[in-house]
């Protein structure tokens, strides 16, 4: 196993409290969502998701009609939200410029997953944070404008990289990303605390 | 004037091409959304604002319902979204923790706007980016989820920081910022492009 493969460490995932889980997505980060029914999955990218409301936690995520991952998010009415790595920005890309509507792409980009506890869609290993969400009725918006309303039903994230609440980047370590266009992403940076 | 004062810079704002504006959110910053009506202006903090569309380029923004910013974007139909920098994370968490229904934010916060072209809403200065927008009829989902769509009329950015549809931060310069939770940011950080 070469350095720096990711399966070389334990899987640390502890479930997030429900208070904190906007916090996970609440920096604009870019977004892997996956999807299963009746057999099939499948995972694409996805820059366009945000936070809706606190308690219940809610997000709203914009998913292209024509997308494979679409069709199971509406058929099955399920789906799992994951903020991805640094050291997963060639997978993210991978999955955002590809369909799975022909191919498996856990299978061709050998993506290890675990089971989520409320829905069928899988955990992408080695993410800073998951949150498995069911689809909210809120028609209309789906139509005009590729829009999905979702409630997190649980969610779970990296203790390394997020505890009680908040995110704890260390220098030179994985951090989240945001998507610029076209395969470019920025790091979450720095932090800066207003002083009050 | 102190050093690093922000108006000893001239006003360097060049218009954004249409195809190129919803690349000044895309990856996630924490917004400031302006909006004025009948004499009355005001501005506030949002961090659950992203593109919706590529063209007509198109934001989804929540605005929390008792707030004075969504009483005159409702009353105007029209707002303007800024992207700020790291200079200037202490005006965003001010005018994102006080409400501006009883006193000026800007005149308050003393803080320096110019003109915009298609809104009455005024841009503050020495942003990163500034989008007009003009909202688009969307009934429920403002109710159910204070959630509006906008459509941007045009946008402009700061030539320092994004030229030809690209961010290009320097290092230990201004950079776009991302909210956490109360008054925690995080500057945009390192570039990771995706070999293809």
């Amino acid at each position: 196993m070469h350095p720096g493969k990711s399966a070389a460490r334990p899987l640390m995932r502890i479930e997030v409290e429900r208070r904190h889980i906007h916090r996970l997505l609440n920096h604009g980060p870019v977004t892997m969502i996956s999807v299963a029914h009746a057999g099939r999955r499948n995972v694409m990218a996805a820059a366009w998701v945000m936070p809706l409301d606190f308690e219940p936690p809610k997000f709203a995520a914009v998913v292209a009609g024509d997308t494979f991952t679409r069709e199971l998010l509406v058929a099955s009415r399920q789906c799992v939200l994951h903020a991805p790595t640094t050291a997963q920005v060639e997978l993210v890309y991978a999955v955002g410029t590809t369909t799975g509507r022909d191919e498996d792409k856990f299978e061709r980009h050998r993506i290890a997953t675990s089971p989520a506890r409320t829905v069928m869609a899988p955990l992408v290993d080695d993410c800073a944070a998951w949150i498995e969400c069911r689809l909210i009725d809120e028609p209309g918006i789906d139509q005009r404008h590729d829009l999905f309303v979702l409630e997190a039903t649980c969610a779970w994230a990296d203790d390394a990289i997020f505890e009680s609440g908040r995110w704890k980047f260390a220098p030179g370590g994985r951090r989240t990303i945001h998507h610029e266009a076209g395969g470019r992403f920025f790091a979450t940076g720095d932090m800066i605390e207003v002083r009050r």
